[in-house]
């Protein structure tokens, strides 16, 4: 049989609706709510969220439409992206194992963020909207965002946390190019950000404070919406387009996965891969094993499920989620997409009911970029430092499938590509 | 009408051949030569170049077959690329004119190079070499070489010529991930390259050094091959596939063009991008403007149509084509891609038909990068910065069709993208 390497849907085959696997779950899901003193961000949720993005968060129709206009800006951004079959690391590995990659590396500004972010713009543009606004910490969200408002035509403010916007020039510039504007959060241009600018012109910020500036400068002008990259369940629903995509190609390469794995941080990319296959599970039988791979910088998978706050300065409802603490510190990693304190409700909610393993990998990520090296030796791909922790889980699948003999199919999302993190690789693999 | 804002093939259309457009040239083409003393560069051809590449450059077949475990390496470094209608941009210019780019920037290594360099890779294995050498100036080929290598099994040696070798320690590490080894030329690992290093450590090195230290280096290991990545026949015959995906595609689009523009340094890409066009010129009557968009650091198709060597070291054969001199000094810019003192033989002879057009930027690149930028505000791809100069040629002409009142359909090449290059946008456009 000829070999087959990868397959890819045509443009006319994108998906045309999301999957809210809400309708799915049921009524056992814990809904977001207020902490028991303080105001009510509940109430308080429809200033800070898009109205449609609102509605989707609560509701429980199994399947949502993309509006056609968002589909033609979806096919710009390169969906549908392909699914590989990765022959050249299987035989390098010598595993009887079937390995599959989706290709999220091929979005334009270099990671999955994209998906929500048109879709977000797409509804502040229709919400009558001038501009959104943001936090970003590594910077491929408020990258995805910039390029989602010069795509359709609003302006984008984004606060960066400072220890990172201080280093990623090339990132900052990449912003800007798109039309975007970034600065070092805390900033003076918000009242919370002056009270701790003014103490500390070299606060080196953090996502919650950087949140709490995008929040409020949002609210202070009614032509500006504040955006979300991760986390809530409208993200991780506009983010189910990778998994659709991925299931109608493994029906082209004529076979199904055993075990899927992605990276996870806030949970955006793995459960856009693995949502649609988990609804399969609830609703056709299937089996499938779903692995996160985590930094044990971060193994948020590992804390406690418990209602906890979003965000370090507490703006956010409570959201039931296996938490490390809203306000643990932790230890600084090139994959920093990954550091993030809560998993999402959706995945918690799954790893609780024992539907989700993880693994977490040593904070030094040497193991990680080793293995790392292997893919993009043998499959020519250069991916992001989260997606190396897909890869690897995906490796270690596959050489324990080695040792048993066993023929499982994996399947593994590489939700971004590296090529502005060669840093990285440099100081992790010591490459001279 | 419903927009349609891109098109593509299906993986099953990928061309299953390449086009060689010396079968519609015909025998008015001049051919390589010696020059009047010194050894036979004709006769030691053979040494120099893959058995089957010298058969592809002296061929007179129209089509030349694609074998079909290349094709599925073309596949797997995903091809066919799209064809983009590019709406916003028009919108921006305000203008009555069509424009389409091709995204050549969905490359793995970030160009268009690896379209020969898999072709060259998947040759020297089947001929039985272990290991591939080359030379490589801004990088780009260097990197698509290691990477064709990594995808074949073949080791990879890389003479980088030092003044750029020294500070893009990013693409360096790159190559070294994809398991290329690179080292600055001149190197100690040459008899040539001893002479010159020994005297000066750190001597900046040339292209032309470079190149000869590829192919001592070649010569002196039965096991080993050199691969050179522009100028040739056979090279711009592989690039044909950009080509001929985008006549199918421009029949997707039910539409045809009017003008095609791509940047030119050494003719790569513009060739591989217009030939199959010049071929429906030449043999079926199509009018098209071809536009080459070139530095003034480098406009070798302003120069003197001669017989002149393609190296500094004058290892090759004498080719006839438009040449600054093959000792011309050209100013550093950061498209250096397009820094080569000489046009291809191929693009040469039509230029000299008065087939091809040609228009030079200024040395600083402000108006260039200025144009790249509104590209980058709209489309939201970012171009690599030799692609710059296909966008801003295209952008001036869409201007001219605005004063005009013409709705012509302009197409041009974006042969990169420009994740790595960051710093020279900053640099021109005085970023902060």
């Amino acid at each position: 049989m000829k070999m087959r390497r990868v397959v890819n849907l045509s443009l006319d085959e994108l998906p045309k609706r999301w999957y809210n696997i809400l309708a799915d779950i049921g009524p056992d899901f814990p809904p977001p709510k207020d902490p028991p003193t303080g105001f009510s961000r509940l109430a308080n949720l429809p200033k800070i969220l898009l109205a449609e993005c609102l509605k989707q968060e609560m509701s429980n129709e199994r399947w949502i439409d993309i509006p056609e206009e968002l589909q033609q800006l979806y096919l710009q951004a390169s969906r549908p992206r392909p699914l590989f079959r990765a022959y050249n690391l299987e035989k390098r590995l010598d595993t009887p194992a079937r390995l599959y990659y989706k290709g999220e590396f091929f979005s334009p500004t270099g990671s999955h963020k994209v998906n929500t972010a048109l879709a977000q713009c797409y509804y502040a543009k229709k919400e009558g909207y001038k501009r959104v606004t943001t936090e970003t910490g590594a910077g491929q969200w408020g990258t995805a965002l910039a390029y989602g408002a010069a795509l359709t035509g609003l302006k984008c403010t984004i606060y960066w946390v400072r220890a990172v916007y201080n280093w990623k020039e090339d990132r900052k510039n990449f912003m800007q190019l798109l039309g975007g504007e970034a600065f070092a959060s805390p900033s003076n241009r918000t009242k919370f950000g002056r009270s701790l600018y003014q103490k500390n012109k070299n606060n080196p910020g953090s996502l919650g404070i950087a949140i709490t500036e995008g929040v409020e400068d949002a609210q202070n002008d009614p032509n500006a919406i504040y955006c979300l990259g991760s986390v809530l369940n409208h993200v991780l629903m506009h983010q189910t387009i990778i998994g659709l995509e991925t299931q109608k190609q493994f029906e082209m390469f004529d076979d199904y996965p055993d075990i899927m794995i992605s990276c996870l941080g806030g949970g955006s990319n793995f459960g856009g891969f693995v949502l649609p296959f988990v609804g399969e599970v609830l609703t056709k039988g299937k089996k499938i094993k779903f692995l996160a791979a985590q930094s044990k910088a971060a193994p948020n998978l590992a804390g406690e499920y418990k209602y906890d706050f979003a965000d370090y300065g507490e703006l956010t409802p409570l959201l039931k989620m296996y938490t490390l603490g809203h306000k643990t510190l932790m230890k600084p990693i090139k994959g920093d997409g990954l550091r993030y304190h809560g998993c999402s409700p959706i995945i918690s909610y799954l790893r609780h009911k024992k539907l989700i393993d993880r693994v977490a990998y040593p904070i030094d990520e040497k193991y990680v970029f080793q293995k790392a090296r292997m893919f993009i030796e043998t499959e020519g791909y250069l991916p992001a430092p989260e997606s190396a922790y897909s890869i690897c889980a995906a490796i270690d699948q596959a050489l324990e499938c080695k040792k048993t003999g066993q023929k499982k199919t994996i399947a593994f999302n590489i939700s971004g590509h590296g090529f502005m993190d060669i840093p990285g690789y440099r100081s992790v693999l010591k490459l001279k």
